[in-house]
């Protein structure tokens, strides 16, 4: 069978397994992934072992050891593995849910209520253990879930999909709602891409260069993220400890994720008194700074920042600093460079805070708060599955309830269109 | 300058509007509407002259009657444009509605707010009026759209998208916010789907080719609606007066729309009785059946149905007929055969009223009402822009609120995560 066939013969799996699915309660959903977090645990030797597999191939290939920490499955990650199924447990059930009804002039009732998606394709890189926190998101909102994870991690990922599958037929659920690639091969991923038939919804996790791969491939809607370029922007009437406090978490507290810090704005009546001391504070924690010319000023040694540096995702101890005349430079440039993805303003004056909040187009615009908060956990949609940066159907992190869809439902007696 | 650097421009002014678009209010953007209502009376002497050079090219080339039909602009279709922009005025502003807000155990306070998509890509066949239909909806939305209507309509559409234009520089709004393609240069088409950085969706309306073509060459996310391949399930617990009425509805009312019936279904031990009756009234109006072997039974002069009957949207008076042995054969068929755009059954039980709103994977479902109600205005949206029948962003009729998304707005008190 050629990977056409077995990704043609999987989708059709998954598109039959999901009409079951959709019409699931919760309590089924439920078990199934308590299941499958005891089957986690009780196999925890198993699956260490299938680990250790890709693990040797990955030292063999000389992986950076960044990339071997993602890799590995041991009893902690295994365990955050268990919490995480058990979090979704916890979450309410989105499908059912009616989000409005009401009654038309002629009588008609018309409601909406919310549905899954169907068929969701995730494709994905490296850590193994987001083979089960996707297949749980997937299965709690009803959808059948064909998986394509990292080629580095594909023994921890079979073993994995082996468990679920267990739990699935222990449950009496259709096993090809969980569904893992089995294979490799590149072709896969290609084939995925052009199943529109089958598939309804494409969500790629991982560097840009598999983003835009898989857009320019898909034939299918896709739900993704490019990158964040966030900006802070530290206003004139900002308190400069609450800006201190917000600008260093927003860049040094992780700063390899896509809601850091990448450029930091400061409005030049507040730079002379905050930007020297911020500036010591950040290159203690070893962040080198591009600084624009009007920061050059204050701090002589700093790199001079590039046209290239602005658009930047650095996800690194690097920071772009400018120094705008006005919040309109602020708001213009975040226009310019900014990737939709997180903008934060540090102020105490009530206007500029609301102008902020409103004219920034970004999928997670703060006052007075770090850009570290745009994580679905973090803003209380439970789990996330992903940040979407394009405005399709959903803008920002994606919980369970972006994981589905809504219909319309209409009670008649006997109506007719004249 | 080649078409593609035009597109390349017309977007980057879409974009550049779209800033100004997205923070106006509602009183800016219903002058607006109520200006373009105006000029549109004023000038109609001007817009049939323009309209005449598309009449009269159409005739040399021997276009359809229909195809006339939808292509003329006279008194009547110029007053119905006019209302039609009357009505969006009275319809309510969908930006910066705030759908929820919550405090979380932090103190933060997270909410969620309406905006506009950003630049929409209308394209469309035909129609002059759909010019301005669509640019009323996305002008209320917030939205900058770039307009490309039919070859055969250009004259037409390049005079109504000048008083568009008119209409916004007279009550001060960008004029790139409505932008018709000048051109009838099919590149043109292909050039607006490859501009991912400036246009944030397409919207195709137009026949199944059109949306494919649109569909494969996008590398922008696509609103689409293939067809409409619509049943009604007549059960054996309908009211047979009722049955009657909605199938005739449904079928006969306007055939050539896509939430007309295409194929009814009907319940083995209703058959004897409900069907010789119901055919006989389908030909009585012109209504050419398919029938299935079992249907042929009782109508032994029909066509037979043939496998491509089952998933054909014949937009005229023809109908595939059915008997089925049970319910669970309907909702199979169903899932086989329709488009997942609109259903119906028709029945007195409770339970089975009950299972098919929730079992029916389709964009409307309805109950012992007729399929033609799958409207944006019919089911209370108000205008609509069309049906989607993919299940990304928005599934079935799209509205004001569907031209829109939602971003979060994150009040803190110097929040910085631990």
């Amino acid at each position: 069978m050629s990977v056409e066939e077995m990704l043609k013969k999987m989708a059709e799996g998954a598109r039959h397994a999901s009409r079951f699915m959709r019409n699931l309660g919760r309590r089924e959903k439920d078990q199934a992934l308590l299941r499958m977090s005891a089957l986690l645990l009780e196999k925890e030797d198993l699956i260490k072992k299938e680990n250790e597999k890709d693990l040797l191939k990955a030292r063999d290939l000389g992986l950076s050891s960044a990339m071997m920490d993602r890799l590995i499955l041991d009893s902690n990650t295994i365990r955050s593995m268990v919490d995480g199924l058990q979090e979704v447990v916890s979450l309410p059930d989105p499908v059912g849910r009616v989000t409005g009804m009401w009654k038309r002039p002629n009588g008609l009732r018309v409601g909406r209520i919310r549905i899954p998606l169907g068929v969701i394709g995730f494709i994905y890189e490296s850590r193994p253990n987001v083979t089960v926190d996707a297949a749980a998101l997937c299965l709690k909102s009803g959808n059948a879930v064909i998986l394509k994870g990292g080629a580095e991690a594909i023994h921890s990922n079979i073993i994995l999909g082996r468990f679920l599958d267990e739990a699935l037929e222990e449950t009496g659920l259709p096993h090809e709602a969980i569904q893992v690639i089995p294979t490799t091969d590149r072709q896969a991923v290609q084939a995925l891409l052009h199943l529109e038939d089958d598939v309804d919804v494409i969500i790629p996790r991982g560097g840009e260069s598999l983003i835009r791969f898989v857009t320019e491939q898909s034939r299918i809607p896709v739900l993704k993220h490019y990158k964040g370029v966030c900006h802070v922007y530290v206003d004139e009437f900002a308190d400069k400890e609450v800006a201190t406090e917000i600008c260093y978490n927003a860049k040094v507290q992780r700063p390899g994720v896509c809601n850091a810090m990448e450029t930091m704005l400061v409005h030049e009546s507040i730079a002379p008194d905050f930007l020297p001391p911020m500036i010591q504070r950040f290159r203690e924690s070893g962040v080198e700074i591009r600084a624009c010319t009007k920061t050059l000023a204050f701090i002589r040694d700093a790199r001079p920042a590039i046209e290239e540096d602005w658009p930047a995702e650095f996800l690194d101890l690097i920071l772009a600093v400018k120094i705008v005349s006005h919040m309109d430079e602020a708001l213009d440039h975040i226009e310019r460079y900014g990737s939709k993805h997180t903008e934060a303003i540090v102020t105490r004056d009530y206007e500029r805070a609301q102008r902020f909040l409103h004219e920034v187009d970004s999928s997670v615009v703060l006052v007075n708060a770090s850009t570290r908060f745009n994580d679905g956990n973090q803003l209380g949609l439970g789990a996330e599955i992903g940040i979407n940066t394009s405005k399709l159907h959903a803008f920002g992190p994606m919980g369970l309830e972006e994981l589905t869809t809504q219909k319309f439902i209409v009670y008649g007696e006997g109506h007719t269109r004249p």
